[in-house]
């Protein structure tokens, strides 16, 4: 049966569907809630033992986010909306400390442990608390996925706002520079809300605004030319910073950026954003895939010199996810064989060295050649993210009724 | 030849002179002198190609004392002494802001890049002083050392002196806990000023009174007997944290507490801490030593659960020379065989997976099996230190008039 053919489409949503829906949901619906404390464990073990019962903030937003949208665009199932209003409810209680700024890490009685310079926890709660919104019908949630991204954008581009105990990591006098992350989320977060909530004003821009501001930032200054890469850091001006952290790609991350870019081309019909989007995956697949062992390599070098990272050619299973998804899109948006190729390729190597047929689940970190690293399902990094949004959008792409 | 009997004892001794002196010092020598703007560059790649020109202050501190070490104990050759004034220079020049807090790392001409909560900055740059007032004879560098050691002191143990801008990592409120880093890292800077400076009060204690200070804590809360392990990580109380920082143990870094503790029991004939430096060394060997695939592990966890770094089972060169260094000044004190053997096993395997025999030097980071992971010699973490002190510490262990 060729790849991507009609009646291949039809076996594929089946499979993502059902990894889905009789795998990886039930994985954390049964291992991951806290029916004590409320919210969320991610640290467990390959058989889903919980290793650790340390809280995320990262994750009580992003779990939201998920129980709550399969609820929205699967069916309004009651253990979904439970699940949702589970993390919601950790998430108002003991997300956020006195200043309004949200933890990273918390105890499982929801103590803070951890508050980091990123405003990432920012992002996931409002694409939660979004998302919940319309999953309960509950206005007051709008308002507090307002209030959440609004304080992203202060956290994540506004350095004035920054806490004191929280300065830039390299000295911005010495070496400004810019990161892709929070433009990335900030697009992520922003489509979110719009699918929603529409298309409200926030902090002065519409979340379409936002949208394009980003992407435009994107293209003009990240987007290297004349190296062929989408680069992590940059100067404000777009140059090369040529140093260790300047030089280093994260392919996955850009294949990411690539499908929130062809997304919204899709949605509004940009020409453009189609053209960017599609070269971000041609050139970052290029840098990515590794030829020798398959899978998609973790940090490369945009010269090709040594990564500073010692782990630097591990498979992680995110950027896996990340890569299924944009794949997959493009060839959808395009017709051209080769997504479908690429797409067949890191699908293939991806279940057959990430997904465990035992426990359920996915492995999260991998050698290069496949051996799995840890045998962790979760931990304060993974959890019901990344494998089960990736298995949700391919599902809904190919079947769009699903 | 049995190994270490004393045919093969003058051979080893060799072995590790020639290799320190005929190839790691040279290589460093050779490729690491910023002639220009002085000091030291360590992100050389594997043939000695500096792909980064950032400056780390750690090895600015720990590459002078190196080099000013070699002088002091074995001839006071001009290109070591004018190697370790190098260094010396830039840290007086470029090593601390106005606050006297030490930075992590500045640009090739000395401007700001990054300054973390740790003081190791100021522990390297006390022994780079230390044995650089010793080399010089110039004294005003003894007042250097212990300007530095105060502000060591201070910056790692005193809370209250903590810059407000690099607040604990995990709240103390919630989660008080202590690290060992600190307190190793002491002993072996009081070492360091005690043997170039003599016994003087810093602070209020003695080098050996600091020394014995830190060793009764190691003993009373970190070697943690119900688990045979010493532990990284504690409560105030010794318990141990059983989360997933809280159980992770850290072999190579163990092993190098064990040498420490040994070096002290040796020096001033004490009974109990050589009991000490004996359990670390046997309890942690036994976490360590991969009796698959050879070398010592990265990270371990406590109670066997999966450890949370998805890197922890990869090779580092540096927990292989001080188990190096550990095992044969175990054999040393005691003449037990299983040093000899635990020694044979540990630098027969280092010798032949992180020795580069063509450009000189060793690689940094293998995969569990010992394969590459990276070709660097050198970047913001590994520079002319661990492995040039092992070489040296052996030599002349071996050979007491070297």
């Amino acid at each position: 049966m060729q790849w991507l053919s009609p009646a291949h489409r039809a076996a594929l949503a089946t499979e993502y569907r059902r990894h889905l829906l009789d795998d990886v949901i039930p994985f954390w619906l049964r291992h991951g809630m806290d029916s004590q404390q409320g919210g969320y464990f991610t640290a467990l073990d390959r058989d889903g033992a919980v290793v650790d019962t340390d809280k995320s903030i990262w994750f009580q937003g992003r779990g939201a986010w998920m129980f709550a949208t399969l609820a929205n665009t699967v069916e309004p199932r009651r253990e979904w909306l439970d699940a949702a209003r589970s993390g919601i409810d950790f998430l108002q209680r003991f997300g956020r400390d006195s200043s309004g700024k949200y933890h990273f890490t918390v105890t499982r009685d929801g103590r803070p442990l951890r508050m980091r310079r990123y405003a990432f926890s920012e992002s996931f709660a409002a694409i939660a608390f979004a998302a919940y919104a319309r999953a309960s019908g509950d206005e007051s949630f709008a308002d507090h996925a307002h209030e959440a991204f609004a304080a992203y954008l202060r956290y994540a581009f506004d350095p004035a706002q920054s806490l004191p105990q929280f300065p830039a990591k390299i000295n911005p006098q010495t070496r400004p520079m810019l990161g892709i992350g929070p433009l990335m989320i900030g697009i992520a977060t922003a489509q979110e809300l719009r699918a929603n909530l529409g298309d409200r004003i926030i902090a002065g821009r519409s979340c379409t605004q936002w949208i394009d501001h980003w992407i435009d930032s994107i293209a003009t200054r990240f987007l290297n030319r004349e190296h062929e890469a989408l680069l992590e850091v940059v100067a404000p001006d777009g140059s090369v910073i040529d140093h260790f952290d300047g030089r280093m790609l994260n392919p996955g991350h850009a294949l990411e950026c690539a499908w929130f870019v062809l997304q919204e081309a899709r949605q509004r019909d940009r020409a453009d954003y189609r053209q960017l989007g599609l070269t971000i995956l041609d050139w970052m697949w290029r840098r990515g895939w590794d030829c020798e062992y398959g899978g998609i390599f973790y940090f490369r070098d945009l010269r090709g010199l040594p990564v500073q990272e010692y782990w630097q050619d591990m498979k992680f299973w995110w950027p896996h996810c990340e890569a299924i998804i944009a794949t997959l899109l493009a060839f959808e948006m395009t017709g051209e064989s080769r997504y479908a190729e690429w797409h067949r390729a890191v699908h293939e190597w991806s279940f057959r060295h990430f997904a465990d047929a035992e426990f359920g689940e996915w492995y999260g970190y991998l050698h290069r050649d496949g051996r799995i690293s840890t045998p962790l399902k979760g931990s304060m990094w993974k959890g019901p993210f990344h494998l089960p949004r990736m298995l949700w959008y391919c599902w809904r792409l190919l079947e769009p009724r699903g």
